[in-house]
């Protein structure tokens, strides 16, 4: 190794469809909670989740290896982490040390004998597309980014790297693969059979899209963490669920997602939805993620599913207020016109989308010109939302390095 | 039995503290279900639940039984009911009628056999102190108004009583009894076994208050009956709950009422609450009866537990957004402090507290005055809730008859 490794690489968010909540390695006892914290949390997931990676919001991160400077730093937007107060990064990094050092005991070649390890320096310096902090899974990109980099330039291996994410942020080791994944959260106490799948390629479902809403910048209250740990701790149907209700759902999912069965798609991604902030509400003190914004999207796609007489919309919230919208490609023209009709979508976004090249471009300004002048949607109770953002995605093709030297 | 009888009963509202949502005989199949609606629902519930009676809001009722007026009448605070879009009450008669024919086949002394039963109408003109429709289970001290009042007409014994109060609305027959009420939903198909209990009575635990706060007047958007029916079809934490959790709920519920335990009692209340609406956002489509009112008061609640470093309140939400506070009176004139500071509890509302006597008079305005004065209440985090209206009782000593002729 090198005094200096540089990488730069662009990882994308993941969205979870079937959800993540809650670790099984989280203990109520103090005293036993601060020797995890010591000794480093597993990050093992109460249960199995499915998410899909996604191509347009991403955390492009810069990540320098170093034995020469003084100390490890992050930035994340410009803005500088206190690595004291979020003890994660320290994690990520001293693990991938102890994993480099593992290697040179085992004399493997590719580590020079010559490097002390323990000296090696990290600097962080990530940017990401979207708002952070607001339920976007932006910590999850951010550590998956932090993770690939780590394995790009160490050669770590795809279980490895996953580890890294996962110690980094639980559902950030789905963001390292690309198209459907099933994080699998495993039996065994030590973790080795917590790991991810793929479930389908992006080229399995080309018509899907997800489309992104924004309709509150505001950090959230309580972390995704800090919720979790409280739901593990007090919700009695958080077991439940994880247990009797996510291993057939996922089944199911994986069924539908492989059949490209978009009725059956919808209809299970919404009701893990709704189950995760079920969960939340069943915590003590109960835990509100969703706001106003939210409660009127999730009417209006109740109301365009009636209106069409079968599911071409799906709604999917994480730990946040902000909003995921699945569709086949074929419907996002009618999904922009009713945003445009009721949730003030403006015409800027609506040219920004266009221009992404997600869908094909002269063809959607036409069909949502003809869509306003044809369409009666004087059945849709009107809602009052404001899209502040909104983002239009493919399935995603996962992590990629865009330099190195 | 004369042409006309007549009774005038005042039925009190009861709170469930475990809540009963969902109906153990609600049938998903059409065919089925418009079978049931026929030969009437037996009102069964899927799990146990507990409530307490409380004396300042209620229903005022004036029953007339006459077999020579044209038809059926029931009027609710001055607003006709349509007996055929609202079948309820007719079920409630025609099944009190039967239980008349019955009896009078049996050759029962106390029913002349020269009054034709099948000939009898009924007239109800209800006036509740409290705005319906708001989730106060209004229809609830409705239905046990009538029922009651039946039953003081005809003789009927408790079990009877309770049965046709059901028949209306489910928990209405909590509201037949006193003080804290243990509804059993019981296992058999015929219902005979799904009766109420008294856990205590009023007199066991007399400091106990019960502070209803009305910050909505809107009437509900999606009903309770509707609600469960939907919650019984979809949630698949619903039957989880009424069968793991409800039972040891419940047990504990009524150690902590046996034990005046008020730490305990408050606990298992909002949990209580927030697993009901944990199952409401479990359903498809999700069912949302809190607003940012009720989020707020949970949250105030929440902190004045943390800054009293004790569980010295607690809240309920029935199906709406108004909140139901439980306190021991000598933390009334704090509560009373803390609304009027951080939601606008008006001077009005609190000199008619003060004037009900449910909490000694002089003395409270003393304490309110003094607490203002020396209470920093600035720990707690402001809210912005406007209490429209609030009514302070004690536990109620059940429903009594006014007058008759």
């Amino acid at each position: 190794m090198r005094d200096c490794n540089e990488i730069r690489v662009v990882v994308p968010i993941n969205i979870a469809l079937i959800k993540y909540w809650g670790k099984r390695d989280e203990v109520s006892h103090k005293f036993l909670r601060l020797k995890i914290m010591l000794t480093y949390e597993n990050m093992l997931p109460l249960n199995d989740s499915v998410s899909l990676n996604i191509d347009e919001m991403y955390a492009e991160t810069l990540v320098r290896v170093n034995s020469l400077i003084n100390d490890d730093s992050v930035s994340v937007n410009g803005i500088s982490i206190d690595l004291t107060e979020n003890l994660r990064y320290k994690r990520c990094f001293s693990v991938s040390c102890k994993m480099l050092e593992v290697r040179r005991l085992l004399h493997e070649k590719t580590i020079s004998t010559s490097c002390d390890i323990i000296a090696l320096k990290f600097e962080i310096i990530s940017v990401t597309n979207f708002p952070v902090g607001a339920g976007l899974a932006s910590s999850a990109a951010g550590f998956a980014a932090i993770a690939y980099a780590f394995g790009k330039l160490f050669n770590f291996s795809d279980k490895e790297i996953a580890y890294i994410a996962r110690i980094g942020s639980g559902s950030a080791c789905r963001s390292i693969f690309s198209g459907f994944v099933h994080w699998k959260a495993g039996n065994l106490n030590d973790g080795s059979d917590c790991l991810c799948e793929a479930i389908a390629s992006k080229e399995h479902w080309l018509s899907i899209r997800a489309l992104i809403l924004i309709t509150s910048h505001e950090e959230k209250t309580v972390s995704s963490s800090e919720g979790m740990r409280r739901s593990t701790l007090c919700s009695d149907l958080l077991r439940f669920r994880a247990e009797h209700i996510v291993p057939e759902r996922v089944e199911r999912l994986k069924e539908a997602i492989l059949a490209r069965n978009f009725e059956a798609f919808a209809h299970i991604i919404m009701k893990d939805s709704n189950q995760l902030h079920a969960v939340c509400m069943d915590t003590y003190p109960p835990i509100k993620y969703l706001n106003e914004s939210s409660w009127n999207l999730i009417n209006l796609v109740d109301c365009l599913n009636n209106y069409f007489k079968q599911s071409r919309v799906a709604y999917s919230f994480d730990a946040g207020p902000n909003c995921c919208l699945f569709m086949e490609s074929n419907f996002v023209p009618i999904i922009l016109v009713v945003l445009k009709k009721f949730c003030n979508l403006s015409d800027d976004i609506i040219e920004r989308i266009t221009r992404s090249g997600v869908i094909d471009c002269d063809n959607l300004k036409e069909q949502i010109k003809n869509m306003e002048k044809y369409l009666d949607l004087n059945e849709i109770k009107p809602v009052s939302v404001v899209v502040k953002d909104a983002y239009l995605s493919c399935v995603g093709t996962g992590p990629h390095v865009i330099a190195q030297k």
